[in-house]
């Protein structure tokens, strides 16, 4: 597995104006901050969907170079997400991510979203991503 | 909350050629089993397509009726499936069903599937269903 | 291309309980028929939603045979669907399918579903499939 | 049906930092341009993930707006995109939406997002959106 640090750093690289970044990476699993700020958020006073579907994206992109190293360039292939309940405007998005299948071909990973520090779910998704012949 | 009996009668009612059969009804939440036989399966030794759709379909169906009650009639409105690994030709398909959001005019929900005794997902759903005004 | 006498073969063996028979095959896309019967039917005189999946997905598999031929065997990896309308209990439904992406790993297509003869589609589907590497 | 400018002076209030701008409005259709600058680019020399998805959401809001006014405000529900190809870093991003549903409390669209000047799709999206009862 490869640390959280390597993986930061290279997210760095990839995403220079994410405001994303890597709490915790496990077996399989990742998860991620957005950090909400003005650009993020909507009239009315919510998190936007782009938002939530970046943070998504990147979270599940950390999960795979976790549990597949950083060679490998995964490229998104579909992102299916539910929109739940209305994200508080002054919390940050946070990505709870696991993969549910890691073939040698085809990644597929699974996003719970939340407004830090509530456990109602915001919105979830799922991603799947191809990993080029190496 | 309604119990399994009323959710298993129900449904025989509802798909009368369903082999599909209630294990476990919770909170927001439901088992189902299909019991797979030849019409379940494919050529090569794998159970096909519509039998997981279906199996995810009636336990979302399940867990609803669970959480809303009989009386108000459920319409599924979008159905997103990806398909991990081959199941067993000679196992049931289990389906763990859980609902992400229940609210006044959609209901959304995340299926789990698996033959039984593996835990290796064969599959993920994720279903979403417009409950009329009543 | 494939012609569609060997597909309609190919399609009888790797299915031989679907009630789905090809109608047109094109460039990057095939025109399939749900022969509706009773088993298709739901309660209330419907057509069912595993129907709806299943002609979507031969459609999708049918329109990949006659693009790369019969020889590699495509996978499906996801099926996106969204119910839009009851479809007519006594009407066949309809399969219109358009290749939208041949990679070499990755096909992903589109299928309008319709009742025969009316043109309000019933249901929209997305399916992706995974080519074997030959 | 509402016209073009108040579409597009709804949509700057609403979303204010949004690169995006409607082309065209048609019966339950219309066509919106992202216009592609630094912010929208990834390392690589491609239009980011986020870029075509806030295209797709902002192209199917704009059709909504057309085809029921500005009066009711629409709340996306689910999007699901599939990427085919590279855009070029360099044209912008066009959305076309079609409407596949208008129902009272629902309506579904697809959108084809294109690289401007380019007939081969780069990605194709679906979004669910509820209406909220008036």
């Amino acid at each position: 597995m490869t640390n959280i640090d390597e993986i930061s750093a290279f997210l760095a690289r990839e995403f220079p104006q994410s405001p994303c970044s890597v709490d915790a990476i496990g077996p399989q699993s990742a998860t991620v901050r957005y950090r909400v700020d003005e650009r993020a958020l909507r009239p009315g006073g919510t998190v936007s969907g782009p938002t939530l579907m970046t943070t998504a994206d990147v979270g599940l992109y950390a999960a795979i170079l976790g549990e597949i190293g950083i060679v490998a360039l995964a490229v998104t292939t579909s992102l299916n997400i539910n929109f739940l309940r209305k994200p508080s405007a002054d919390k940050d998005i946070i990505g709870e991510c696991k993969l549910i299948k890691v073939g040698r071909q085809l990644v597929i990973g699974e996003v719970s979203l939340y407004s830090e520090g509530d456990d109602r779910m915001v919105a979830h998704a799922v991603g799947t991503y191809a990993i080029p012949k190496s």
